[in-house]
């Protein structure tokens, strides 16, 4: 085998060899670096792929200690800079925000089948401790449907807020804390890739189910119904609906109705014209007066029209008192608490992330999670439930032109005068106002645009959407999550363990080389299988890639078969660029993949091994049996001109 | 922008404007397929890598029922054409396999707490079964160490073997028929890949774990202890040795040391010298007669060595009358068929491949485990408990040079005259002999030098490898197990959730681009970030992606307005080529990133999506938001010489 100058009928590849007559390039070992290099890396990639220390480099020790503050309460980022110009933008978002989360505040305490007051307490102390602490401008924080739903859609699979209503309420505030404490550990312990797991297709599906699970609910103050079912599922709240007719008033349902309207279209308003944001934020407030007013002047509570009746005056009480973590119910309030606070995390943090993208400014992620732990373990102990940052609030807050967390405190303050002097006035307020006010509210949650997109671009992921939409309304909101999660997570694992390999072959002209079934005008090379493997290679894939390589081969060869005797098949090369990872089982998928083609009579050549590859490759190879230095090339265009040209001197040999 | 011939100082790039002057090569949709074609693919990918149904095209209809018949019953293949040559092979080493299976079998039973007898019934009826239906030749069936381990000690947590015998015999039957059962779906629903997840760094960890857990056990006969405890865990089995020192007797002690000597120094020579296989094969059965000699002569009995007693005389009775599934225990049966099953799998898939590798032929893991699966819901019925292929008996049988499955056969006609005829002569076999025979089995579990080479080649694989093993030995040996299967899956899912980003650069006469820090003389671009993700993108890792590429941006913008105001970078470039999947987050994330880049002054350039990549960033490419045709390249190399034109001709612009 003399080293002739090999002649192939392709430019490019003639061209390498004008650059560099002989000679290909290497595959290089990459720099040393110990293992605890590697681990320190790994752990920092893993742990803090922002960063956050940056900043700190190089600075002085004051500056630096300055900076920490700063970093640990945003609020000293921007407060020294703060002006009457802000202010005055912030005074006109928090009073818009804070004429939503007064009506919501009563609505959603109701969901959670907590006294309406609790609503208000947390519309007011948690804004105040996330305006210190929070590191988006434009989030406004509160009560939100959803985390509502699953609180109380929780606790009364054990506790009836009827019955035992003390303890109840206790247990709310017990998860609540629990919620506050996962959320800020998962912060802390910078493990906020967690919430990744909900995908956008399981988010879109999940919150379309709450809707619907949310807006069903509601019957019961629209219909005015009074026996209603503590069920959650769509079959039971249906059959409940359908089931007392007799309790169904006419007055309700047409008072219902007309404000529903009212508000949906108000809603539709503000949605065709976004300079008109006002006009869906102050409906909620202005149906709550009306109706109100209406209740009052007609006397309508004696005309089968429920109302909220005496609500307590003054502000949030003491509730760490309330705690309890002792006896038969620590199971329940842990698990609500998790799955609360994951996902009133994840609402939140979109949310935030939503509008910083807007704005183009960042939110950290593991910072946003302490604050918002924060900010409900406070509120666990001071009379609030759990809270986070709403998408409908804060789209108004940033519509209303909020500059910075201050737009939250005005609120806070609102909200605080209404629950100093204001409270005698929603005696009269009519609950099925606070259902239609809950109906608009969710019906944004069902995106169906979203829906029909993932549907174009990914079936697998629509499945997703509709196993979590349908889990929802027909299992239970917890476990319609789980599943959607569960079948994202097995995706993946799937994708591992049938990882794709693609045969490659030359475009005519040049020396790149791509997949055969993607580019029409690819040709394979006489006497090469090219084979790129797009996957990490481990335990859970390396038995199916030896099977398929095999296969690949087998079918190679009887192809070949068609014209001539023997397949002139002599080298396989495995193109490693989309490996990413290697572990041990992946080595020895290597050296039993080199001895079963010698076996053939096959030579097995690898290209382009990464870092980490190559360093496993290398320290795997034993007495040199996994990769001979002439079966290893830096580019699939180097190694099939070297070896087109070995192939040549041996049937020259042969003639 | 003129369209400037671009002038690199680059050979190869040069030479492949030669070939296409002015255009560059387009990266097209690969051909349409519909979702239904798609589906089928996958579906054939994920469950039939292996395309079991190849030998069948094109063939007639009777060729196509021999086929079936042979693919069913692989006995059909070779049996055609079996000859007195072949059977001589076999008959040497049936009887050789036979004269380990005796003795082991006893042992073996005796380590699940089943009566000795039912070891021997295990050697018979299963490997018949076996010899009919299973594709390896090699394989020698039976009990096995690690699968005793674990029945016993997974069924002794309920049921005690002394106490309630019959009982337990039952639910080893039962148990035995749920691993016949769940070996036979795994196999039928083609879902063999699940034992994938035991990965060679767990198996060799759990089997060094195991080893000593079964090490442990024989104390019990070498010391003649005869209130030991019932639990595995190495704390509580020392503290039990060492609390009954007062039952040591020196006569077992001696004699089991000696015999334990003979057995290590046998299999010493053998694996010195393969050739001389057979002086560890034959050891055993030597042990035993030699032991049982020893003591009918000096009445050892009588002198505190405890001997086998009465064993039962005749064949396999049934026992398909002795499965319970009524009850308290069913839960409990179903775990433990459910593990063993698994376990005992795993252990014989292996060693059928390892043999075949050996050969050179092929062994169908699915066809295998309705093999496995069958031989034991078989065997469950004819009091047999669970078995599979032994490593140890299956590396004598293939030495002592047996060429078909007539080994099995002529090895369970042989267990069989044993049973007839043979069994009074084990009466006096001490039982310290049977704990000798099962130490010199399983210390061949313990795997040094693979453990050493993948401390060398992995660490995390390594460390997993310690938790299989600590688990084993001092938690429980499923416990061990799950800790290490949840490590590994841990581990792929942590690759996924933080995946590589590497920074290219060109290497300096080439069109080649490389890791920047894996190859020291490539060189960065001007005015280009060129990056490459090696990962599939999904929703585990977007917002992972989309910090670190924004810190990647941050970083190349500072280092570079280190000598001049602005930074001059002014695309970044993603090379896609080990991007293989992507779905709807990953399709957003492309958007968001788009976006952010816009609002930087910065372009985002894409290159070589492969195959579904492309296609799914198609169709979210709704008003051409992501991929304008302009910023598509089919390489790093075209996108790198074009956009450096347009940098150059924006230079000239401005001077």
């Amino acid at each position: 085998m003399e080293p002739t100058q090999p002649k192939l009928n392709n430019l490019s590849s003639a061209c390498l060899e004008i650059s560099m007559p002989m000679e290909y390039h290497k595959v290089v070992r990459p720099p040393p670096r110990s293992t605890l290099e590697k681990l320190k890396n790994r752990f920092k990639e893993t742990f803090f792929p922002d960063d956050p220390l940056r900043q700190f480099k190089g600075q002085s020790l004051k500056r630096k200690w300055i900076l920490g503050a700063q970093y640990l309460f945003p609020v000293l980022q921007w407060g020294p800079n703060y002006s009457l110009n802000l202010f005055k933008s912030d005074i006109v978002s928090g009073l818009t925000i804070a004429s939503l989360a007064i009506p919501q505040g009563i609505s959603y305490a109701k969901l959670a089948s907590l006294p309406p007051i609790i609503g208000l307490y947390s519309s007011f102390v948690p804004p105040l401790v996330y305006s210190l602490l929070g590191s988006s401008r434009d989030l406004a924080v509160g009560p939100v449907s959803i985390a509502s739903l699953l609180l109380g859609s929780m606790l009364r699979q054990e506790v009836s807020p009827t019955k035992e209503p003390l303890l109840y309420v206790q247990l709310a505030f017990t998860s609540t804390l629990f919620a506050g404490l996962v959320q800020a550990s998962l912060g802390i312990l910078r493990l906020g890739f967690i919430i990744d797991f909900l995908s956008k297709a399981t988010l879109i599906g999940f919150m379309a189910g709450a809707a619907i699970i949310v807006s069903l609910q509601q019957l019961k103050s629209l219909l005015g119904i009074i026996h209603f079912t503590k069920q959650t599922g769509v079959v039971p709240v249906l059959s409940s609906i359908f089931h007392t007719t007799n309790e169904w008033s006419w007055q309700t349902i047409v008072m219902g109705f007309c404000f529903l309207l009212l508000l949906l279209g108000a809603r539709h308003v503000s949605l065709k014209k976004p300079k008109l944001f006002w006009v869906s934020a102050g409906a909620p407030l202005a149906s709550v007066i009306l109706s109100t007013l209406l209740v009052f002047a007609f006397k309508a509570q004696n005309h089968g029209i429920s109302i909220i009746g005496k609500l307590q005056e003054g502000l949030n009480p003491p509730s760490w008192n309330m705690l309890t973590f002792h006896g038969s119910h620590l199971g329940l309030v842990m698990k609500t608490g998790l799955i609360t606070g994951i996902i009133s995390l994840t609402e939140g943090i979109a949310v935030g992330r939503t509008f910083a993208a807007l704005r183009n400014y960042q939110v950290d992620g593991n910072k946003e999670m302490i604050a918002m732990g924060l900010m409900n373990m406070v509120g666990s102990c001071t009379s609030c439930y759990i809270t986070t940052g709403a998408f409908s609030r804060s789209a108004v807050n940033y519509n209303a032109g909020a500059k910075t967390a201050v737009s939250n405190i005005v609120m806070a303050v609102t909200v605080m005068v209404t629950l100093l002097f204001l409270m005698p006035l929603f005696h009269y307020t009519p609950n099925v106002v606070l259902g239609a006010i809950i109906i608009t509210a969710v019906i944004g949650l069902i995106d169906i645009p979203a829906a029909f997109l993932i549907w174009k671009i990914d079936k697998f992921d629509f499945l997703v959407l509709i196993c979590a939409f349908l889990g929802v309304i027909f299992i239970s909101v917890q476990e319609g999550l789980s599943i959607a999660v569960g079948m994202s997570v097995f995706k993946v694992l799937l994708q591992i363990t049938r990882p794709r390999t693609v045969m490659l072959g030359n475009i005519p002209g040049t020396d790149i080389y791509r997949n055969l079934h993607h580019y029409k005008e690819a040709r394979r090379v006489p006497g090469l299988l090219i084979l790129s493997i797009e996957a990490p290679i481990n335990f859970a894939n390396s038995t199916y890639l030896n099977e398929r390589i095999s296969r690949w081969i087998e079918e190679y060869e009887a192809e070949d078969q068609g014209d001539e005797k023997h397949s002139d098949l002599q080298f396989v090369i495995l193109d490693l660029t989309a490996v990413s990872a290697i572990d041990t089982s992946g080595v020895s998928l290597i050296k039993d993949l080199k001895k079963a083609m010698m076996k053939r009579g096959l030579e097995l050549v690898l290209v382009n091994p990464v870092g980490e590859v190559m360093e496993k490759l290398q320290r795997g190879n034993q007495a040199q049996d996994i990769m001979p230095e002439d079966y290893l090339y830096l580019t699939v265009g180097e190694a099939v001109a070297s070896l087109s040209s070995m192939i040549k001197g041996k049937a020259l040999i042969h003639v």
